[in-house]
């Protein structure tokens, strides 16, 4: 039984890879739960994920040291103590990275570090995911300027002139900054912050792996031309640490296709 | 001398208000920095603002001790010790706010919490921060659904599809879901978490102050049907605060104008 259970929809990566990658790159076992109707449950309403109730998911359950013991009590045909405490939940991607950074190792924590050190560098760690999360909310918002409620087909106009500015624009400032933050990283560590990997160096890794299925030809136009390298040779880097590269390689790694990351051949431009 | 300076663009409250309210609803003294040539050099470069470098702003400058004394030298016409600390310097809002929240007593702690307790309570609260500033976001790209870097009127037509989504869909989703987070609040205390204030009640009691002046006939026809009685009312509650009171009423309190918030007539509808 893990302490951790991750409710996401199911088949796509989306935003719940994530968190999916902070699991695997700490070898920290958990439940990846893709049931529909569990999820739903817990979106929007209190009475079943407590309160706060959550607007989307991801959302993270952990086992409370008594819920974990109630299930393995459960599972022996005993009935659950009453009063036992229950799961407790989180939700919002950044939140939860925030949260689980320090217990999985990828803080960027410093052994010998004072308390207000740690805490400045988790703020660090915290500011680039949130920027890289950022590059991902982008992503998605050029398939669907107008509305998430509508398909692609309805909006598909807009979405041709706002991938113009992504293109020309956008990626290459977020690309251009985490440029920037890799080579003024003094450890010269091919990671962000420090010299280990964070949950921020996760979140880059899955972005610029996403925008290599989304945008093919733009992506490949940048590697020829020699842009960004620091960039590249981190994402290579952190997909050749041994226990992500294991993830990559597995049936739990998930194929991109119709979730945040989608190739529309259209939106790719002519580079 | 402050502890804290907030570097943000002049004029607008933009999301550097969301930082701006937690120090006045805190009561604690910071300087508020609206130098447009500093704050360009802080951002994308990490020349100045040392590793890692910043996306945009709001950047908030923590004075070490040691910068402190520095300043406090220079002034008394000594020169600056050599090898001193320099400023620390965080971005992104929800970052910021996460870092500040606990210093300010605005992240909900509770005296006689575990370690634990205390840390979930800080992700509840950061989750709805989040969320708050989801909406946040959502709220500018109603007005540049194509690019931030065209004028509005050159991407009016699809500002106008957006706006009915927006105000179909995305703010009533919203709305209901913190609505369902403080009517779930089992401290019923016209807070979303607990019964003191934190920063996630700030971030939305902006947000809906922020909708109140961009969308001005939608949110009225709310409270004139009786909808998210709970939302308006703790809106109300926050504001009336004694320090946010008097913030607001204040010259530090800034207009609305071609900010983040901005009232298109044509894009309010017609409840």
């Amino acid at each position: 039984m893990s302490t951790y259970t991750l409710h996401y929809w199911p088949e796509i990566p989306g935003r719940g890879e994530y968190v999916r990658l902070a699991f695997e790159a700490a070898g920290e076992p958990y439940t990846d739960d893709t049931d529909v109707g569990a999820l739903t449950k817990l979106v929007m309403s209190a009475s079943v994920a407590g309160h706060p109730p959550h607007f989307a998911p991801p959302v993270l359950e952990l086992a409370s040291p008594a819920s974990s013991a109630k299930r393995a009590k459960t599972r022996e045909g005993q009935s659950a103590p009453e009063g036992s405490t229950q799961s407790v939940f989180i939700s919002q991607t950044p939140a939860i990275l925030a949260y689980l950074a320090p217990k999985l190792g990828l803080a960027g924590d410093v052994e010998g570090d004072s308390e207000e050190e740690r805490e400045l560098r988790r703020a660090r760690v915290n500011q680039l995911v949130l920027t890289a999360l950022d590059l991902s909310n982008e992503t998605h918002d050029v398939h669907h300027p107008i509305a998430s409620s509508l398909y692609y087909e309805d909006q598909k106009e807009e979405a041709k002139r706002r991938a113009e500015d992504f293109r020309k624009n956008r990626i290459p400032k977020f690309f251009q900054y985490f440029e920037e933050v890799l080579t003024s990283n003094p450890a010269k560590s091919h990671r962000l912050v420090g010299s280990t990997t964070t949950t921020a160096d996760l979140v880059l890794f899955q972005v610029v792996d996403g925008l290599q299925y989304a945008f093919p030809r733009l992506l490949a136009s940048f590697e020829k031309a020699g842009k960004y390298p620091a960039l590249f040779e981190a994402t290579k880097s952190v997909a050749s640490e041994e226990k992500l590269k294991a993830y990559l390689a597995s049936s739990r790694r998930r194929k991109y296709g119709m979730g945040l990351y989608r190739h529309y051949e259209e939106l790719d431009g002519d580079a």
